[in-house]
């Protein structure tokens, strides 16, 4: 990749300006087709320290209009980058269709910098690579269109501008330690970024330019900018093949299989009730100072007790350390984005608990169900969801899936107590009784989702809820044994 | 305040019970009636360090939906709070109407233990309080039922619980150094504590309650709350009355006044526009270093030129550190909230830039004219405004406001060209149509606005924008000046 780079050697000043000109017309054109076609565009600026990516950036937002576009530059801190899973800044930063998102470096420069300076493990640097792939297919295949240039220079121009910005006195505060280091250990660099790009060049493809001829570069990243838009305009929206990759599953019962008919007397309820809440006290304290985030997510059949569920999972934990976060219909600027950024931008700090009332999986139940996404899209959502928990449980996550479960026959007593009981009316609506109508079709959704999606890190639990206390119970002792797990665990990994 | 606390001497566990257990359904039933009144709720739980104040919000919710609540723990942090202004993150965590926002502490342990710890001046700490007076009456206008406790517990009692922390392994992190630190000042606290009461006492009332009996506290606690709601409830959406504070304002012309023939010649225009916008590019460097915070803002008639006067501005920005907020309609999150909400939330951190493109004078402007906000509303709007950018101002920020001023023959001119012209007519809607038609009425509200809000700290500029050239420099050279003193101020001020 870059070792091979050749930069090009002739270099016609006035047609690059002349043509630079008639791109920049283009691009401004092309804007209001963007928001037509509803296309999101990511560009992504990787490259040396002092290549210009700033710059670059600069000339190629200078005629859009500032309502399509943002402009992000990632920081590596201990806050932003630490406390939250490797990508998430990359993701909240992801742009509405038909907007542009610039990326002043990335996933690149931050996978790079870490590995060299050690701070990840080999280990850990593969497994980034990896999920650098996944998040750029899963981007692509949900109709991003993104473009990702590395701005190179050679050692020696690196030099210079290091030089030239650290002498003015009113750049000098410019170049800081990481470039200078940067600067010293130019091979090792040179190396890392051309083995990540190596295998970060599959689905979508890296471009190399010359940072060292600056209008020559901005012509080029312009008109690769442009060609780009030019393609997903004439293309459409690009949706990608459902696939499978082979994750670790947990054999799941069906639905229909399940017996309903566990129950808890109320003495043992009430002993076993404080026993557990008090040991999930505990807990929260113990994961809160290993700084272990949990997830807990909860999907189930109308009336089946989830709310009361996590009412009995919420109180014993400090308030200061948890969320719930209720799912409803996803808002316009949610909806204009991939379907996962709401739940990634609501994900808990290192700690922290979230419990979410319902889930990524609307994408194949309600969503698959009432046509509000397409058949490529929640085929597709099983392996992008089992990617996305596997990312969560690689950065240390315990990720608890339950589905709670009751028979039509206890929906309908609860539906009609609801209904007659005025302080309860406001929990039923019209829906849920013509969402009742669908359970079998819901059921045989259920079942796939369960089938394809319980994996041995972030596994489902069917929680027979005829008896709610029960329900509460059970899940109740598989949160508590998880966390004593996931802190004994902890201290192996702390004792290696 | 604090000092003449008196505590409830006789305590009838057993009638507390059980008023308890019906004060909790009361407040499960309330939650609903919230909702349909669309009334929001804050709940301040202030106190000593080791009082319960997590225990009593734990006890608080244990009964409510938690779709309908979110806890809050600010913390004090240099980013959350030294970047941003000290009401931001308050303001962040405001709730959405029918829902409920508890605060772990909040603005007056922020203020008293910045004070104590000498990080604010005298002065700043008065300005604090001023504020902390302003933001509680914009809650209370803006229909916000707020509820303020101070958990209250004696010195002796404060080592014992310190003490039972610090000495057991699973607690002893819960202690840190500001706690052991509060308590070996403890006169001092009761002090601050019981100033800072009695100066936030008139638009809302502070209750003190004894933190040492737990079950009470919870009980008076409780009781408080369903009061409160029982009394928003009956009583509706509290609408504040208009007033008028004296800010120091600039006297401004009527538009109709405003001679708009002024132009530039073309080779002027870019030997101006090169000079300051290389000028912009150093100014944006210092002002980054030096931590200013600076906020654009831009109003004007459709097809004034806003956008293009934007363009020019933000060309010779460094990306890194400026963002282009474009404002249209609220969505449906944020015209549930304050109407301010969705500015605050996108103030920049200090050193930024950020450029709003049309602004929170939309409430006194379309939201007027419209009928989207009532009467009192927008009356009452021009000084919660003038509040909202002397606290940007205190805080440090440069903040700028352009009116984009052209005649009605220019804009009846654009709009006919962008109609005419294909790749500009989605620059074109019914709408803006629509809106020439209203031209009187808005001239008259912008008129108001020009001349109630046009403040010493935070002036409006009228940009003749018939010659778009002509206003893009005269904008240009404001930026440049207020920069540079600011710069210049800067400076003094680190001098003194």
């Amino acid at each position: 990749m870059l070792k091979d780079f050749e930069p090009k050697k002739h270099e016609d000043k006035q047609a690059i300006a002349v043509q630079l000109k008639e791109l920049r017309a283009r691009l401004l054109a092309q804007q209001q087709l963007l928001i037509k076609a509803k296309l999101p565009v990511i560009v992504l600026i990787e490259g040396w320290a002092a290549a210009g990516k700033g710059s670059l950036i600069k000339e190629l937002i200078s005629e859009i209009d500032p309502r399509f576009y943002q402009t992000v530059s990632p920081v590596i801190t201990p806050e932003s980058e630490e406390r939250y899973p490797f990508l998430y800044q990359y993701n909240k930063a992801l742009p509405e269709n038909g907007k542009i998102t610039f990326l002043d470096s990335g996933w690149m420069e931050s996978v790079v910098q870490k590995f060299l300076k050690h701070e990840i493990t080999k280990e850990e640097y593969h497994r980034r690579i990896r999920q650098v792939n996944e998040f750029e297919r899963q981007l692509r295949d949900g109709g991003y269109l993104v473009l990702k240039i590395f701005l190179h220079i050679e050692k020696k121009e690196q030099f210079n501008r290091l030089q030239a910005l650290a002498e003015a006195p009113e750049t000098e505060w410019r170049v800081n330690g990481n470039d200078l280091w940067q600067h010293k250990e130019y091979k090792r660099f040179l190396q890392a970024y051309d083995e990540f790009m190596s295998k970060t060049n599959s689905t979508i493809k890296w471009h190399i330019l010359d940072g060292s001829k600056r209008k020559l570069a901005v012509h080029d990243a312009m008109d690769l900018l442009v060609m780009k838009i030019s393609h997903g305009l004439e293309n459409g929206r690009f949706i990608g093949e459902p696939f499978e990759e082979k994750f670790p599953l947990i054999e799941m019962p069906a639905l229909s299989e399940v017996d309903l008919s566990p129950t808890i007397d109320d003495e043992e309820y009430k002993k076993e009730l404080k026993k557990l809440q008090t040991r999930l006290t505990e807990l929260h304290n113990i994961i809160y100072r290993k700084k272990i985030p949990v997830i807990l997510c909860y999907e189930g059949w109308d009336a089946a007790g989830k709310g009361g569920n996590i009412r009995r999972v919420a109180y014993p934990l400090d308030p200061r350390g948890f969320d719930v976060h209720p799912i409803a219909s996803p808002l316009p600027h949610e909806l204009n984005r991939h379907f996962l950024w709401r739940f990634w931008t609501r994900l808990p700090k290192t700690g922290h608990i979230c419990i979410f009332d319902r889930t990524w999986y609307g994408r194949v139940m309600v969503e698959r169900l009432e046509g509000f996404c397409g058949e490529h899209d929640w085929k597709r959502a099983y392996n992008e969801i089992n990617e996305f928990e596997r990312m969560l449980t690689d950065w240390g996550a315990v990720v608890l899936k339950f589905w709670i479960h009751i028979d039509q026959d206890t929906q309908l007593a609860r539906f009609t107590e609801r209904q007659n009981t005025p302080e309860k009316q406001w929990k039923i609506t019209d829906e849920d009784w013509r969402n009742r109508e669908k359970w079998d079709m819901y059921e045989v959704a259920v079942d796939e989702m369960l089938e394809k999606t319980s994996t041995r890190n972030a596994p489902w639990y069917i929680i027979e809820s005829n008896d709610k206390k029960y329900a509460r119970i059970k899940t109740l002792k598989i949160i508590v044994k998880a966390l004593e797990k996931a802190c004994d665990k902890h201290f192996k990994k702390m004792m290696e």
